[in-house]
């Protein structure tokens, strides 16, 4: 009765769902606090009060037919000006409205992205490991997903060998960073290494190749590390945002695309962005939403709440032995298996009622991906089992 | 620089930009209360105060991390619920939770089901004229559209070339009832005589052939006209609802499809359907939003506002010798042109500030499109500018 081409989706789909059974299955045995689940990307720092503070007053403010009505589909003008001057503020760009798009979150950004640039066949490249979900989006247009690899001890990409994949038809280059699943940032040096590649690759092959740069954990980063602003460094890039994390506001489904002036006919290209919101159905991001970003543009989460867990659980797999990189941003930690077959590893993860997901889930086999969106107590409380997994494992 | 794909809808845009342009053009030259503006579908009802207060309690009522959280792709339970029981109480159907999906309004509703249902090069039969963006939708997904003749005087489906249409390539037909942009209800009997002929042509060629029901001007239906329910006559039937026109909604983008039990293999179409909203990018309908829906469930805007603007106009335009069906349901009147060509008949009537839309841009040539969802002082000033228009025309 389904799409052939949703039905590879469904047969993978049915693994997600055995783990997330699992996890209810334990959590019902065993009770809600003696399971430590690291395998959900679910923001959980408290929204910070301005939103709530913003909703009440919006809904005195301003007209009914106004907030709940159709605007362009590009967003409301205000919301979108008020967005270009705090990226201009942070970041010391250049935009205006013109080069803001609203979308449902990133993710409805990334598809609006590539439903405007992308054509059947062509490539879009991204480092391994990665959010597998990219290959439905990229799929949704009939592109076609080109893994580069990334160097094994830092994660960031490794640059040679990207050279080498971009070719004729190289339309897309997707980036992550902060990432999702390894906490990584890439530096300056790197993003610089990429643009000059793609820049050569341009003229080379005389054809546009655009960056792509998703961006949903753009504000989670510490220790005041520094994430290079693409279009800095890159005429061709879109940003897709999302202010999932940086409010806590998943479920609201809200974010921006960045279409700069320095791209290639990016008069046209932001117009047809628009349509492809509209034509996919999404219309416009919501708009109630949309004025409370406007009202909470300098808001944030407390990044203390996800700096905490990170240090601590960092700090207690390194004890116990496990071989990690320190993240810098997100809420991941990317942990090595310590047996080549990381699936065998979760799975004996949850004798100790430890949850966490392959890191085969991300295209990166041989890992383990820990969410740390949990509550400091889980952490400290999952400790004692990394410890006996350790000791399991021979590790210490 | 854009995708191939989006090449021809960039160049159609540009004709409707003219018309939003020129409307703007005229309200800067003559002041806005002298142009009357029937081109736009924009609900302007008052949205129901039910709604502000339930985002009021709501703020204060949820946690923050749920009420702006992730929940199922398919939306919060309790919500489908609600709306499951809701569609019972005033459709006498029986459905649950299960067989309701939250979405990002019905466009994105559409999207989702023709995800979930659509392959290549399968035909999607629509009873012109109708709303072309569902050629988009169906573009989306590599479909065909099949157009279908309606009858002449009634605009009911002509059901002898209907049947003659449907074979071996259709997978679905598109019904959308009330109708845009005739306002046309679609008659028990209709409804009957498309799922008879639908039976009997799923047997004949052994394949499932669905209805999508879009269904967002359901609530707006005037003289106690009854809206069949589809799922009650025809089992393959997905309806997609929306709540931007009962509650005056738009831009929120919020509304729900029902996947009945009763549909071949309910169960994976649903599921399947979830997660075409993930992967499109949408993920979840706007949390807030779901709650306001599940609050506000047995509200609705006001239809005397709609109906008295309905009434005017209709006489008026008939005492102008005009000639149109009365309209029983949406907010839209579909009026004969008096000539042949009538994007000439739009030219005309704006000299005297009045704005259409070709009927061409329904697929109903010889035929304007007059939306009556503006204040009903627009009616009645515009009323001695539709008389010389008539005269004009040697009307009467």
């Amino acid at each position: 009765m389904i799409s052939e081409k949703m039905k590879p989706l469904m047969a993978n789909n049915s693994a997600i769902r055995t783990m997330f059974e699992e996890g209810d299955q334990m959590r019902a045995k065993y009770g809600r606090e003696n399971v430590f689940d690291f395998s959900l990307g679910n923001p959980d720092a408290p929204t910070p009060p301005e939103v709530k503070q913003a909703i009440k007053e919006i809904v005195e403010e301003e007209p009914d037919l106004i907030l709940h009505g159709y605007m362009s589909n590009a967003g409301f003008e205000d919301v979108r000006e008020t967005i270009a001057r705090h990226i201009n503020k942070t970041q010391g760009t250049n935009f205006s409205k013109k080069n803001i798009l609203m979308t449902v979150g990133a993710a409805s950004g990334l598809n609006v992205a590539l439903k405007t640039i992308l054509n059947p066949g062509e490539e879009v490249v991204i480092f391994t490991p990665y959010f597998l979900e990219y290959n439905w989006y990229v799929n949704n247009y009939d592109g076609v997903v080109v893994q580069a690899p990334t160097d094994k001890k830092t994660f960031q990409p490794d640059l040679k060998s990207f050279e080498k994949l971009v070719g004729d038809k190289t339309r897309v280059v997707l980036i992550n960073s902060p990432h999702n699943p390894t906490g990584v940032v890439y530096s300056e040096e790197t993003i610089k290494g990429i643009a000059n590649i793609l820049k050569k690759k341009q003229k080379e092959l005389n054809r546009a190749i655009f960056i792509i740069a998703d961006e949903p954990y753009r504000e989670l980063a510490y220790d005041g590390v520094e994430v290079p602003y693409i279009t800095k460094y890159y005429e061709n890039t879109i940003v897709a945002y999302s202010y999932s994390k940086s409010l806590s506001l998943p479920g609201e489904r809200i974010g921006y695309l960045v279409i700069p002036d320095e791209l290639e006919e990016s008069e046209l290209v932001f117009d047809t962005a628009s349509n492809a919101n509209r034509i996919l159905g999404c219309v416009n991001a919501p708009s109630l939403q949309q004025k409370v970003i406007a009202k909470c543009v300098d808001a944030k989460v407390d990044l203390d709440y996800y700096d905490r867990n990170r240090k601590a659980l960092y700090e207690g797999l390194k004890d116990c032995g496990f071989e990690c990189i320190m993240p810098q941003g997100a809420f991941y930690l990317f942990v090595k298996s310590p047996v080549e077959d990381e699936a065998e590893f979760c799975k004996t993860a949850k004798k100790y009622n430890i949850l966490m997901v392959p890191g085969s889930a991300f295209a990166g086999p041989g890992y383990v991906r820990l969410a740390y969106c949990v509550s400091y107590e889980t952490i400290q409380n999952s400790l004692p089992g990394f410890k006996k997994l350790a000791q399991e494992y021979g590790l210490r």
